[in-house]
């Protein structure tokens, strides 16, 4: 294991280290399970308690039965071999027969896959992105708003929209016309002296860096609301930034014909975000 | 490949007598793939332009990269070493790295998956089913609308919400009200002389056995319409069905409080869905 580690590529399938999973698992026939995408730094898992809620969460919501303990030693220790990168952890509901219903007993499958940092422009973080307007929309369905599940084709199309690779990340609103996240990423948009970002009950993934810097927001001083954000509001904000657990803050600095400085406000939320993921 | 197929039971990967993929296969990262499921009969694939056109539309929907000529020649061969039974075609994207974007090139995985015929009650057809009314919701989603592809939460959770083994099939409406589907099947109600089958274009799967229907229904003088229904609407239809590729026609005889008899137009249903899959 030591010699894929120090590659700083690794992959385990339920502990072990081999590269192929059983071609009956419910994830693969219909996306039926749960993942998260783990900042490794110096060893450590960060934002681990929030990873780990959300994870939680959503194997309730997905009647998941998780061996959450195995789970969270287990990235524990590829993390310490890791140092620093990614670590993308999958459950699955495992194998089960043709047909939809919950196989008894659940055998869930746990992927592991650790890699390097991506390779993204340096500059995002300090000169901010421009975003692209996606067309494709957001279901909403309120069952698995927030969770972050294996049923991703929405994100796929959104981004299959742009090739241009000076604009990292594309900008999703729901059906309705509301402004709900990134592809890959939350939203913060300034109001005034407040940041709101979008509500997430209906559709979109409750991002951890989103709950850590809502939380860290507040603890220091600022206003931060969770609401209903319709795209017309994107021209009235004054900064506007994307995050989340991977890059933590880019500052957006346009999308379609709307521009913004990027100001202080949204170096403090940077700042903030770089404290959690270091 | 001889003695898997006198069991009925058969597993291909690429062509390959494998039962593994690879772990960072996009049909399990992100549910980024389709699905078709055959019934064989007599070592012939039933329904079967029907299967590979909405596998193409829904390629071509997904930007999916297929090799059509060389998947159906596939399942061609395989069905006629099945001979009876079902074959579940399952095609994803493939491998990629980490991220939505779209790997260039693609190489597409499909799986074949042939086994028997699911152990189904013999009375659900001549006797009739009683439905399930779901409380999970389907998303209302154009863009994935009728295609059968491989992000099916919406079904996992739907079906998860009953244990009865005597009630085959659940009932399931979207976040609107619209009466849409059943799990794994489409519905047909009977409102005063005429066949209606819920409008797909926001959300469900368009059946192969629903498409083949309307237009047998409609050759024999029957008028079919395709509508969006209410759930309201169901205590005034007079006689309903559920269909699939797989089983034919279920009439349904009951769903909440709501109870109908065997028709003669759901019996005309019915033979028409035998010539089919015979």
């Amino acid at each position: 294991m030591s010699a894929a580690a120090e590659a700083l590529q690794l992959r385990l399938v339920n502990g072990s280290l081999v590269d192929q999973v059983p071609a009956d698992d419910r994830g693969l026939a219909y996306g039926d399970g749960l993942y998260e995408t783990f900042r490794i730094s110096d060893g450590r898992v960060t934002l681990r308690e929030l990873h780990f809620e959300r994870l939680g969460r959503g194997a309730r919501r997905l009647k998941l039965e998780l061996d959450q303990p195995l789970i969270e030693s287990e990235v524990t220790a590829i993390a310490t071999q890791v140092v620093e990168g990614v670590l993308k952890l999958t459950i699955t509901r495992g194998s089960g027969p043709r047909g939809y219903r919950l196989p008894e007993p659940q055998s869930p499958l746990r992927i592991i896959q650790a890699g390097p940092l991506p390779p993204v422009d340096a500059s995002n973080e300090k000169a901010g992105v421009r975003l692209f307007c996606c067309q494709t929309r957001l279901a909403q369905q309120p069952l698995l708003a927030g969770l972050k599940h294996l049923n991703r084709l929405e994100q796929v199309l959104a981004r299959s929209e742009w090739q241009d690779p000076a604009i990292p990340e594309g900008l999703m609103q729901d059906t309705e016309g509301n402004l709900v996240e990134g592809t890959m990423s939350n939203l913060f948009l300034r109001f005034a002296d407040a940041w709101v970002t979008p509500d997430l009950t209906l559709c979109g993934v409750q991002g951890v860096m989103r709950d850590y810097l809502v939380n860290a927001l507040r603890r220091s001083g600022e206003t931060v609301a969770e609401r209903h954000v319709r795209m017309e509001e994107l021209g009235q904000s004054t900064e506007v930034f994307c995050c989340n657990s991977v890059f933590g803050v880019w500052p957006v600095t346009a999308v379609a014909e709307h521009a913004w400085p990027i100001g202080a406000a949204t170096r403090k939320a940077q700042a903030l975000s770089m404290q959690a993921l270091e």
